[in-house]
């Protein structure tokens, strides 16, 4: 899958696209900045010999899907989806035992992006969206993720549950975040793991959670019964994290 | 410190109001609703013999300000700021020691509301928030924070740096969430606490960072560099809940 065109908006996004050495087609800037990130943007331009078009503030506001440019906005060769494939690949060159996340229908670019931010910041080797209704890989979610886009590959799925079948039958063991589950902290995370995130409000689907081989559940110690969804993922995902290294550690 | 009047937007924040005991002065709701969650409004609304103005979408989307209101929206007497000494107060009640949210400049409304929801759900006893630069409790954050505001208190002062030498001369420790400092895991998270957490971007300033006893490091395991403000505060926070359990645990 590939989208014809994408853009990429405010100063982090455009610099991490130029060193992941993203394709990028036209860079605009708006007249007059020359900040040290800005500088960064430009030496990384005259290093590509991609020409800069500087223009007014009415300009980028007119280009700007996000209204959030900051600045700066990029024409990028749209992201491209990757296959199942690629994430074990990573996990071998790696080393490491396959850790992916699966979000069960986030319908939210902002906390799809913060979830891929995530996922990369923690180690895992690449992200399962569904294809149907859940957001895709936005211009907002590239922005968001700050980059982290340009190394985690995003595979899109047409059927979660079959996808959990699959991963199980290659070993991998397959945590639900749930409220209804065992503490965390009381599981063991070890191994091969995809971590399944549930859909803002309505949480992990019935039929998705039933191919789960376990539940998690995040301690709730407060009077609110819930996290947002990119903030579950991270607790959930830097819970792994503790619990490799721990284990590491140990050995 | 009182704003005039807050909108309450969204299902979860209008029911969320109403259990926690907030006046609302009026409630307006879509014509032609009857799901679940609406009978819990307009039950909730009777109880309180609160008139509900039914309404067309077209004026809610002209009374909305997030542009996200479910059909739902409520006026309400907006969020108080709190004082210090409630979040003491709070704790004591509770037999536990102090668990503080200190934010050094939070400026996206999403944000502060995904981590006052974060500071509820993980057992905090409040947030402080600088008066100055900072977004402060609009109803964006309020229904971000999907009812926490009205359990958490949230607390504003003038000069973040003071206030933290104030919570250390009454026995708090102050963590600074950083990329410079040591592991999280490696460091004794347990007894009174408070976790300081950055601006998006330019993180927790160099003043602020020179006062607290130790910074604290989320581990990096990918290409990127850092988390989302709000997946940080939630991942710092896990680890304090993780720590003070296994304390109690092996007491």
């Amino acid at each position: 899958m590939r989208d014809n065109e994408s853009v990429i908006e405010g100063r982090n996004a455009v610099i991490e696209a130029f060193r992941s050495g993203r394709e990028i087609d036209r860079l605009f800037i708006k007249d007059g900045l020359s900040d040290g990130q800005i500088q960064t943007i430009k030496r990384e331009a005259k290093k590509k010999e991609l020409r800069i078009d500087f223009v007014s503030k009415e300009r980028l506001d007119q280009i700007s899907q996000t209204g959030n440019h900051q600045g700066v906005i990029a024409y990028i060769a749209a992201y491209e989806y990757s296959e199942l494939e690629e994430i074990f690949a990573i996990a071998e060159t790696k080393g490491e035992d396959p850790f992916i996340f699966i979000l069960d229908n986030i319908e939210d670019p902002h906390n799809l992006g913060a979830i891929i931010r995530t996922a990369n910041m923690s180690g895992a080797h690449g992200v399962i969206i569904p294809k149907n209704r859940a957001v895709g890989l936005t211009s907002t979610v590239a922005k968001v993720s700050a980059g982290a886009l340009n190394y985690t590959p995003v595979v899109r799925v047409t059927n979660i549950s079959r996808t959990i079948e699959e991963l199980k039958e290659r070993g991998v063991w397959v945590a639900c975040a749930d409220m209804d589950g065992t503490i965390m902290y009381d599981l063991n995370l070890t191994g091969s793991i995809a971590l399944v995130i549930g859909a803002e409000g309505s949480g992990v689907s019935r039929l998705v959670k039933e191919k789960c081989d376990y539940i998690a559940s995040i301690p709730v110690k407060g009077d609110i019964d819930s996290l947002n969804a990119s903030v579950a993922a991270g607790v959930m995902a830097y819970e792994i994290v503790r619990q490799r290294r721990a284990q590491a550690g140990a050995r």
